[in-house]
């Protein structure tokens, strides 16, 4: 399909019907801008992948026309994809200090930060992308540093809104601009992309200041050391943290690689406020009163490697988890992250622990960084646009954030529920939504990038169920017969010293097909391996109503 | 360990850190009473693990002694394990009639219902097994018959409560004996074991009338078709349904084997009223205009063969979803199933339907079946115990009950936290806990029960994260030498075609570890596997960052 000249294009390439991979991209004529370029952590059923990010293959087919990516913040989600997709796509990126920060260490650990080109912007830059020219505006999330993006293009205005919440008393000015907003929207937006995280949920989001109250009330009344689990990345939290432990007159520890990390880029680019001589070494935490101590670490989720899922264990060298000591989880499961969580908990408690755990709502230590249905309608409200294409979502929230959008005066059919992959175009201010372009996951497993495709994932996903069985026969290129074997190796079938009459049982299965075929004169491998897998598999069906992979290993001599 | 005579002992053999196959035991002197026998289903950490059952391993040594198996009520987690036991233990099982019309289902299934003895009782039966006397208690739960149970013995008096919630407000006259439970609280309760579900909420239960409350208004409001889905053994819910459509002059459709089944049971047993005339087949529903038809189904949990899902992807004959039909899933997800209750809620969307999904306190669609904080408390109050056995939760619930326990007077040394296995033994009036029994997990895999252990389950973990290479290499037994191969094959661990490169160095890796080997003049087979193994295995995760299972398999001819 051709597109007409001066058509504006949307797309999203990852963002949409998922949790994860956001990037979007507007396209003008000849001048393509990316926005975010995410990964995503696979589910379950991704058996072994690591990571997973979007396919490029638009894009790669359009290098010259790519002008920029810009980042709106710093989160997994919109910054994880970039060091995999820069090694074939060199593309300089536009993000704020504390982005860039968080982009900077991503790219040393990939050892290509040296030939990116990294260009540090602020909410009040303006600059041109060919005939695309841009400019931000300030929001509130769960990360310092957020933008929101206004595109402006001869067909006209596209606000992309980056993740946001409206927060009304933030912490450390990192405030949503709305004045700025209604002045973006009272020039004509033509199409608002906005996020639906939320968009399930009613009512407002809390402020973040909300967490920092309870966080303070709980270090006051915990009577020995305290421990408290965040997102590293929640930089504002972190400074209720560390403003909790100065009140409570408390040394603080930070315990977990990502933990430091972070924060030493926070402290370096002045997001954080930490007075000196109150951060301490773990080593240093026994030598003081307990109740004279705090520690601040990873492992908000359950991960099992992170430092609270090694102290609920008893297994983080320097430091231990007492009787009477407070453990806080400032932090709400993301879904999938449950039951590893709840095996902390149980831990902690069994370590004899006061633990203040489950969703914020209830303890009122974690407040989501997405606005709830009001924030989203506020967004709505303040930009009027056009056309609104809901991003950052599944399938679900895209539709709520439709009705929502509906309610505030967008009409129905001016509402846009896209794919990845899914264009709108627009033309002369009408917009339809008719051609795709290639999108997709990519799967990175261990140093492998899109090498892993349906098959492998299939064969795993057999393997993970009901095992493998190995068969193994030699056969005499003259005499056609059987030498030796059939041999048969179960992996993750059956545990072999205990099945031995089964497995005695395939064998001579074996021997018969075989048999029965050179006895017919055939002799194709092909053919003796088909009857080969279908005879034991029907027998194992019916013995054990278990489907193992079957692999027959046919050798002449 | 002897235990004396007229030893009073109290164990868990399932139920205790896990939701799921919840199996206790109360045993004086040569009597042992066993209470439920449940199932539980694997999490994705258990590869190809279809249910998991308790460990009999005390009840088949002690099985003279054992003198009934009481079921509280009909959930999987309290009669899944019984069908798999029987086969081990034939011992006669009480329960109510609404109780033993499920177990009927069961054992009919697994062709043992014939040499079964099942025993009817109700909330007033009171008779001895051996030493022990039983008497029982009604109480409220999302099913209905559901039993508290009091044991009489010359020890003591211990008392358990089943699964159970106040509803003060109860459908078709469910209600919990509180009359009867304060009676048995005026006489001495040497122990209570209550269930701990939902130590970790606060406030009370809500009352399931609220659903019926929530299920009319939304049947008023539909404007086509009502599809709604929810736990078949929710009888009371069913009847709340049945209500809705007759009040709202629908015709109702059952959909699901499992809807049916529970369904005839209870209005075989006057569990349920539906007048004549209200259900309709599923051929009928395209006869009838949208707006008189109502459709209850199974798959609440989007379990993915189930009604609700075949429906949400248009694959179910005869009944097909149409933009503005209204679908209610009235329950809420179990932790573990959000994902696939989400992705039926995506294509319910798509399918232009009207949606009422997420938790019970936002849509008033469910509620909980377990009593909360303020019922736990209640139950306590209740029955004064000397000691107390929270049972039926994780550990953190447990520990939770045992601070609720707390509150209302149980001092912190009479509650016994105890894990599956541990035992509970009073003598004049002293509980101590100090011995052990076995417990633990019987994996059933398709027919076999118990044969899967830990060796197949890691193969399959490793299996399933990175696959396996078998590598093939056939040696002349006469000359030293590789007469074929080597060949290597792969299974979930690359694609072969688009990794000839690599594959190709494997086989130039094995071919030099097993000349060098042989210039070395070794020959052993264990040897030369495990030299391979190692060198491809470090090869491989050089190269890859993958560890597949490697196979070497090595023919002499």
């Amino acid at each position: 399909m051709t597109i007409r000249e001066n058509t504006l294009s949307i797309f999203a390439l990852g963002g949409i019907n998922e949790i994860g991979k956001n990037m979007y991209a507007i396209q003008y004529s000849n001048d393509i801008v990316i926005i975010d370029c995410g990964a995503k952590f696979p589910d379950e059923s991704l058996l072994g992948i690591d990571l997973i990010i979007p396919d490029i293959t638009y894009l790669l087919e359009n290098k010259d026309k790519i002008r920029a990516l810009i980042v709106t913040h710093g989160h997994e989600d919109h910054i994880g994809g970039i060091p995999y997709i820069l090694k074939k796509l060199n593309v300089p990126i536009y993000a704020t200090r504390f982005t860039l920060g968080l982009i900077e260490l991503k790219l040393k650990e990939h050892r290509i930060l040296r030939e990116t080109e990294l260009i540090l912007i602020d909410s009040d830059s303006k600059f041109d992308l060919g005939e695309i020219s841009v400019s931000f505006f300030k929001t509130s999330h769960s990360i310092p540093d957020c933008l929101g993006i206004v595109f402006h293009t001869p067909e006209g205005n596209v606000v992309h809104t980056g993740d946001f919440k409206f927060d009304l008393t933030p912490v450390n000015n990192q405030y949503s601009d709305i004045h700025k907003m209604a002045e973006i929207g009272r020039g004509d937006v033509l199409v608002l992309l906005s996020e639906s995280t939320n968009a399930e949920r009613p009512g407002s989001t809390p402020s973040e200041q909300i967490v920092g109250d309870h966080i303070e009330d709980a270090f006051m009344k915990a009577k020995r050391k305290v421990i408290i689990s965040t997102f590293a990345s929640n930089v504002n939290r972190v400074q209720q943290v560390v403003d909790s432990a100065i009140k409570t007159n408390r040394k603080l520890a930070l315990l977990g690689r990502s933990m430091v990390n972070v924060v030493s880029v926070a402290m370096e680019h002045g997001y954080l406020n930490v007075p000196d001589g109150l951060l301490i070494d773990a080593k240093e935490i026994n030598q003081l009163p307990p109740e004279k101590v705090a520690i601040l670490c990873t492992g908000s989720q359950g991960e099992p490697m992170a430092a609270l899922s090694r102290l609920a264990s008893s297994n983080y060298r320097d430091v231990d988890i007492l009787p009477e000591d407070t453990v806080i989880i400032a932090a709400g499961p993301i879904p999938g992250n449950e039951r590893n969580v709840s095996r902390i908990v149980d831990n902690l408690f069994s370590l004899g622990a006061k633990v203040i755990y489950g969703s914020g709502s209830v303890t009122g230590m974690h407040v989501s960084g997405h606005g709830y249905q009001e924030d989203l309608k506020l967004m709505l409200t303040l930009m009027k646009p056009k056309y609104f294409i809901p991003i950052h979502g599944e399938f679900r929230m895209l539709h709520q954030h439709r009705l929502l959008a509906e309610s505030v005066g967008v009409g129905k059919d001016h509402t846009f529920i896209i794919n990845n992959g899914d264009v709108v175009d627009i033309n002369n201010s009408v917009a339809r939504q008719t051609r795709k372009i290639p999108a997709g996951n990519i799967y990175v497993d261990g140093v492998g990038v899109g090498d892993i495709g349906d098959v492998v994932l299939r064969d795993r996903k057999q393997l993970s169920e009901d095992g493998m069985l190995v068969i193994v026969i030699t056969l005499s290129k003259t005499e056609r017969k059987i030498v030796s074997g059939p041999d048969t190796i179960s992996r993750g079938f059956v545990y072999a010293p205990d099945s031995e009459d089964l497995l005695r049982d395939v064998n001579r299965l074996v021997k018969t097909t075989v048999n029965d075929l050179q006895e017919a004169n055939i002799h194709q491998w092909n053919v003796m391996k088909q009857n080969i897998k279908k005879s034991i598999g029907q027998y194992l069906y019916t013995h054990t109503k278990r489907k193992p992979m079957i692999l027959p290993i046919i050798i002449e001599v």
